[in-house]
């Protein structure tokens, strides 16, 4: 039986809280949180549970083998490094850390103690994330030519990071789990639209090793909400709609072919292919309950998580280089591989 | 009766024909092409019109008052500057010219001889575009704060110039017409997506004095056609579906609200706005036949074009410094007015 | 405080349950469940309510102020009248019975008690159908001409009653609630898709006193969900769609004028007007909740409820007619008002 | 070369018109139509065609081979009539006839002389309609279990038939189309919203000798245009929607299994099938063009058209059946086939 302590009890922490607590062979032990109003239903719909507002009550009680933290970012990084010091293997919202900085220390200490480190990047156990990924190994969208996604709506406006820590975190670990090439620079430009406030509005360009390119639109002023993915493949292209009901992937098997044309005075002729489109049924699990499994089947296995600290540590470094961009308006920053 | 000459019968110079034709005032005496199967049926339909592979033949008719150039991009500046020189005025497609230093000779050319000199964008004499200046001019919008396009769709691959002196050249011209701030720096990444060929895909970023930014989505190699532009403005927003068959435009009563919350400790709270939403009836006017009309009635009154040939050289202005950010993966380039 | 006992914990009860939970002034003592799985989670989660499996437990405890009850129809009848006679006001779910003749017998029986009798038609209390009665009210849709709605998706396949009784039956309340017009005969027709099970698809025509039309379109056997209606008014024409996320209803200033057209002869010429498309903002109340909390109103101000017997039971003598109309392939059957 | 003659230069003429200039080995001779400003511009862009408003001219021209009927639904009898007796072909507008008596004297008279008679029931010779044949007739759909039509919009108002005539004519050509299985009743329900206008709107139901049913919904005064067909399969379920763009027809892999379960005392429990969804590619020929080239096709070869005569009859058989059945609100009436 794996013992939990839950520290953040606010937007998220009860969508984490029920989906551990409906997991067999670990218990919530805790839950660590601020604003009383949110807690008092907490007590009466999960009586077994133990409620503080204090971190502390929770890494020095031995019967907690895990911490999750689902509070905001500026605090991931002490909250975290706490439990793992304290021997707490640690799943924490995404972004992991506010910095790369906090997040290498707190990779280097997990690896150091053997604990396992795990980022609740959601998106990569959606059955449909999963789904494409298997598409594009199996060879069916040929080379990802271009990933292009918009990810829009009105608010929720923030106030510790800005809007591509917030909604382009999710592609940057979609773009993680599904692409083997690794990004070689970013170019990001937005713009703050509420006074004293994060920029609310921002556009994020990948670049790749390899032929593809990644461009990421997000924004919390939005008038319509959209989750639209758009990825280009040599052999097929894909629209993968989160807001769909049913059919969230859709296949199409369209491209172009390079034709010569020497009538035409060897001039290279673009035909059009136009064929079937496929909505392969998507299995209904709910993601958010294959991620808490994930880090119980971690724990016990000592197995790296597919959403590791590592991986965590890759999309801050991706979001700390498109901030210092969007200060230069959209200059080019290399990302370091070492 | 203006008299006119059309050069170039391609993909567009049949749809200018028939729109010419119907114009009360004109007559259309030439029509140059290269290809006899494409002048073939020509003959047939315009009976009255004679047909030339041979420029000379127009330009050096008198009886031709203006000339309609609807050719491959790098001709439009020969083409329009040797019409200017015989006196005539001058339709040219868009975008006007492929350098600014082309485009700068028309505009010169055609003020000190007094002739119009008009880029047909389209785009600018739709009801719809014209609707939304008007909801901009009378407030109804308030500040605009972002314009973000996306116009992506499978072809037409170009051999002579990019996605984004094609597809993005559109949304420059309407924003040129509707925003009366003026863009200081652009920032555009891109890709080529098929060997040898123009960039098919990109992404361009317009930075002005203002409080806008602008960002326009552009893509040759998209399985599914989109044609939306969404505007944020300071009182209301509105989404821009030019594929929708009969509500074009849409204005949302949405936005937020800064709070003062003392009891938060003085923090500033965001509030969501959300109210009714309304699409206005617009009137069906063929955008062509009235960049036609216009056209005419310019050269009848000696007027200044609404897609005047210094509207097309701004927009030409943005496409170069597009151009060179690109080349440098988004580097900012400023945009001087001299 | 107003004791309730809810009856029935398949798949509607559980709404129920956490609806009335969170009322003010009421308090839930008894669920009366089949099958010890369902019950065993409800345990845990509201520690207080007793749990039963008999009914009699709930009738005879004097804390019982109201019964609500979720039941399979069939057994609708018997529970409610039992539970009027120990002097129980009720709440019962839509279809009110299965016959017109226990619907009568409750609406006598509620009647001599001076209970309250009302039926749970859910749609009546949302935001949605509130305002477009407004709307109706206030003449900006002018006359009904005709009210046409399609309900239609993949199951749930019920044993006990067709599809009519399962989905038209939305229809027929939020007609009785948005028409003044009474309806005075029906055709339906229908067919069992399905072997040994009740009309899984089926068609509903009402015909009015007065100009309106209206037909339903159910369907358990869709292979795409659709809720949509659409009213057509005199004045103004209206969608209804219920799988909207925010704008669930569209006004339409669409419709006909009939002109004189004495240089054709005298004939009637029909003008079509095309005007603007607005979307009013609706409020965000849960519809159940509202119905929850009107019961109690009901109850305690001793006042007939918006969905009172009388109303039920004006439904279920048009499914009744509709039953017989069915078997004699849209025979129009006449609806009496004695 | 076969010499045609066209009857009827109003609203669907000109596009006759279009499609048989363009087909190779025949050659329109004759125009007759009524109003002169139509005529004026036929003269200019057709020079070759001589134009009368004396239908006479046609029939005494040697030259005419066949002739082509395309005026309002009152005249198509005498007008086909007079074709017929004077040995030319015809192909006649949908439908074919006002009555069943005129529809069945035009088949025996073109049977007595051997000619073609062809009704231009163009949804037949759609690439969509006959890719869901296809489909049905390899057995990819299963059994038939109903058709669900949707075929409503503003306008455009006829006078002299109604909205049966007018668009569930297409859907009962489709039907014979498309299901081998013959229709045994009908049973229709409509209204006249417009005074002194007939119907315009009407429900039509066909039953079935077989397991399907059929069930057409028409309306001129809706405020969304909607041509959706579902067709629910016995092994699959299809969505055929014209106004698509691309993706006309859709398949889901969807339905129901009836499961015993004798655990839960033999009850028969329903198992739903949630599969891929598919959407074929379809080729790009326009109807017409194919529906022109088919009747040429016929002449040359003296075989029945796929939209014969007969089938025209049987249309019009159904029509004045559904008629009769709206007469009677909804009564049912058995079509006899002798």
């Amino acid at each position: 039986m794996i013992g939990i302590g839950l520290i953040g009890y606010g937007y998220w922490g009860p969508n984490l809280m029920r989906n551990f607590s409906r997991q067999d062979g670990c218990k919530v032990h805790w839950v660590v949180g601020r604003r009383e109003s949110r807690l008092d239903p907490l007590r009466s719909q999960y009586p077994g549970v133990k409620v503080s507002t204090h971190f502390d009550d929770v890494v020095t009680d031995q019967s907690v083998d895990a911490v999750v933290i689902a509070t905001p970012v500026l605090s991931h990084y002490p909250l975290a490094l706490r439990a793992l010091e304290a021997g707490k293997h640690v799943l924490v919202e995404k972004p992991m850390t506010s910095t790369v900085d906090e997040g290498q220390r707190l990779v280097d200490e997990a690896k150091r103690r053997g604990l396992v480190l795990m980022v609740d990047h959601t998106f990569v156990y959606t059955p449909a994330v999963r789904r494409i990924r298997d598409l594009i190994q199996h060879g069916q969208i040929g080379d990802v030519l271009y990933y292009d996604s918009t990810r829009i709506n009105l608010g929720l406006f923030q106030n510790d990071v800005n809007v591509l820590w917030d909604l382009a975190a999710h592609d940057l670990s979609i773009l993680d789990y599904l692409i083997d090439d690794v990004p070689t620079a970013v170019s990001a430009v937005g713009k703050c639209l509420v006074p004293n406030a994060p920029e609310s509005i921002a556009y994020l360009t990948l670049f790749f090793g390899g032929p593809a390119i990644a461009h990421i639109n997000v924004n919390w002023l939005a008038p319509v909400k959209t989750r639209r993915v758009i990825i280009g493949g040599s052999r097929k292209m894909l629209v993968y709609d989160e807001l769909e009901p049913s059919e969230k992937i859709k296949i199409y098997d369209k491209g172009i072919d390079m034709v010569e044309t020497p009538e035409e005075g060897q001039m290279t002729r673009v035909n059009y292919r136009v064929g079937d489109m496929w909505a392969p049924a998507l299995d209904s699990t709910e993601a958010l309950h294959a991620m808490a499994a994930h880090f119980l089947d971690c724990i016990r296995n000592r197995k790296p998580a597919e959403t590791s600290g590592e991986m965590g540590l890759r999309v801050v470094k991706l979001l700390e280089a498109a901030n210092r961009s969007m200060r230069q308006n959209g200059q080019s920053i290399n990302i370091s591989h070492s």
